[in-house]
């Protein structure tokens, strides 16, 4: 069959036709997702609706806006939800119709996709690695060319691990709402930083109508694929991307899911103290290895970069595969070359398990 | 809640919220679903698979293609699976981008909201009540303005259940061809004639690249909440598609799905004898009301017109749904006015139900 364009994380399915694995069983680490697997609501909300298929799906999501609206306290009508991320980052664009938009980068690819579906300008802010990919927002504002009209921040940003402050967001969110730029921040990952939501600008969609947010229950809730994907902003923003929105393209049993923060408390507890104590421990396990270099990680994955001479990501991917294990080579990452990788946190003995086989294979090298 | 844009079947969540009806109980004849319901092997590979939705879909729904592949006997490559018929129709009009398009209406409607979206100038071409919306090949090919770039034709069509044979739009398309056509057949509804695939024209998109197919599980497994749509053409257009689309817009179990032709086959046989049974049976019951004009079906929906004096399609729909059935008001297809309804073939209860409220309703005006 043809090969297609995708080289995101996640993509067992690539691996077992190369490697000739067996897809369920490949440890994958080249997907940030939450290792404690689907929640059991979710399980019981699917099995509970699978009779319901032969309905549409509600194509106002209803059901699903209220529910994220009780959990962020946003009203529904600033809500939208869609097919995954992606559907919102597309349909943001297409509504909003920027003639140039700035992305900080390296960063996740699917903004400068989308851009290109709608001929829409994409200019790159880059990160510096001697700064740790931080991203400086007296440097962004500082060096914002006059024609943009939109800023694109993934906040934590993938795949560098980094999350700008809330305060220092929403003093670019103020200083861009004099300048007539609109500011649209990634969230996929918030909840899965230390403080969650505490870190995020959801609460000022209202104050400025210049923001818009995008989320995701993908990673916080281990459901990839499943899709489902939301964005918050002004009622304004939202009617305009309602009314380019495919109907229906949200599935049903995601239109179930707006009770899933209420009902699992328990989860998110466990997701919060499982995210604190293993990005420490496999931060420091990382750091010993001196083949590699580590950036601190502020979200469920690590950026690295191979310090041994000779050895590539591909390389070091390869290795790996070959002992059942996924990585994301990220050396196609804007700004970034063949000697990074992307990992995400997993459970204690799927992590140590990374850490030994690195060790042996840089060893080896 | 603000109030979208959505106006078609199958907005049971619509009524519930107008009507104060419980959504599950509506009996629903404005979706036109399968009425023997989800088939066991999906509920089956559902349940079995929730765990595996921590896993990404495949972006290239390799499994789900071979499948369909071998069930229409055509090469996995020439096959895209999209998120519903919907995602499916955007992207051939995004990849192929023609400057004018013509279609045949009254019909769907998604075809013009997306061409709509791509800046493509439409044009309509009339089928007309007194040749009961048959569309004639002879008069499509004499009045093809000299601009247009790509026709849309559903087949049958959507919402005036009228075939066109597969000799009369392969001539057609081979004239197109020598136009410089492109054509789009939808054939959602295809599997849910009598003869099935043998009025398919899916065997010649190898022969006539300016050929497309549109597909779906929709209808024929009951599934509308699931969203799976696929498309078939030459290898080359579909090609440019992928280029075009969204990664995992295909849900994981949607992906899994490429085994049910031929685990189905005692569903397909049952849903082949219910057809012909109901949609005889239905029309011949319909056509004892005095007060309505049925247009012969050649799908599981029948079209009528309303004859009796002061009663719209809306009034009517009000009517039935407060006695819990819903049903398509049809006035808003282009060509259409507020004298048009349509209903769903179901089971023959259901129907008998439908038979008698109307007789009662329309005997009270």
């Amino acid at each position: 069959m043809q090969s297609l364009r995708y080289e995101h994380g996640g993509n067992i399915y690539e691996m077992s036709n190369e490697y000739g694995g067996e897809q369920y069983r490949v440890l994958d680490f080249s997907a940030n997702i939450n290792p404690l697997g689907v929640p059991e609501s979710i399980r019981k909300t699917i099995t509970f609706n699978v009779e319901n298929l032969a309905n549409y799906p509600d194509p106002e999501c209803r059901e699903l806006r209220n529910g994220i609206s009780e959990y962020l306290q946003v009203p529904a009508n600033n809500i939208i939800a869609g097919n995954g991320a992606s559907e919102i980052i597309s349909l943001v664009l297409e509504a909003q119709r920027p003639g140039k938009i700035l992305v900080p980068a390296p960063t996740f690819s699917e903004y400068s996709l989308a851009a290109e579906k709608f001929n829409i300008e994409i200019e790159y802010f880059e990160l510096k690695e001697e700064d740790d990919f931080k991203l400086d927002i007296g440097h962004l504002m500082a060096g914002l060319p006059k024609e943009i009209e939109a800023v694109i921040l993934c906040n934590p940003n993938n795949p560098t691990s980094q999350l700008v402050t809330k305060e220092d967001l929403l003093e670019f969110v103020a200083y861009a709402k004099k300048r007539n730029i609109f500011v649209i921040v990634d969230e996929c990952f918030i909840e899965l930083t230390e403080g969650s939501n505490l870190n995020s600008a959801v609460q000022y969609t209202d104050k400025y109508d210049n923001l818009f947010i995008i989320r995701a229950f993908t990673k916080l809730f281990a459901i990839p694929g499943l899709r489902l994907g939301y964005g918050i902003g002004s009622s304004n923003v939202v009617k305009k991307m309602w009314e380019k929105k495919m109907p229906w393209s949200v599935n049903m049993f995601s239109c179930c899911l707006g009770g899933v923060f209420k009902e699992e408390g328990e989860y998110l507890k466990r997701t919060a103290l499982w995210l604190r104590e293993e990005k420490q421990w496999l931060y420091e396990e990382l750091c010993r290895l001196e083949q590699l270099k580590v950036f601190k990680p502020q979200t469920n994955f690590i950026l690295m970069k191979i310090l041994a001479d000779g050895v590539t990501a591909e390389g070091l991917k390869t290795g790996l595969a070959s002992r059942g294990i996924l990585i994301r080579n990220a050396s196609n990452f804007t700004f970034l070359n063949n000697r990074f990788f992307r990992i995400a946190l997993k459970d204690r003995a799927s992590n140590l398990r990374l850490v030994n086989e690195l060790k042996s294979i840089l060893a080896e090298e």
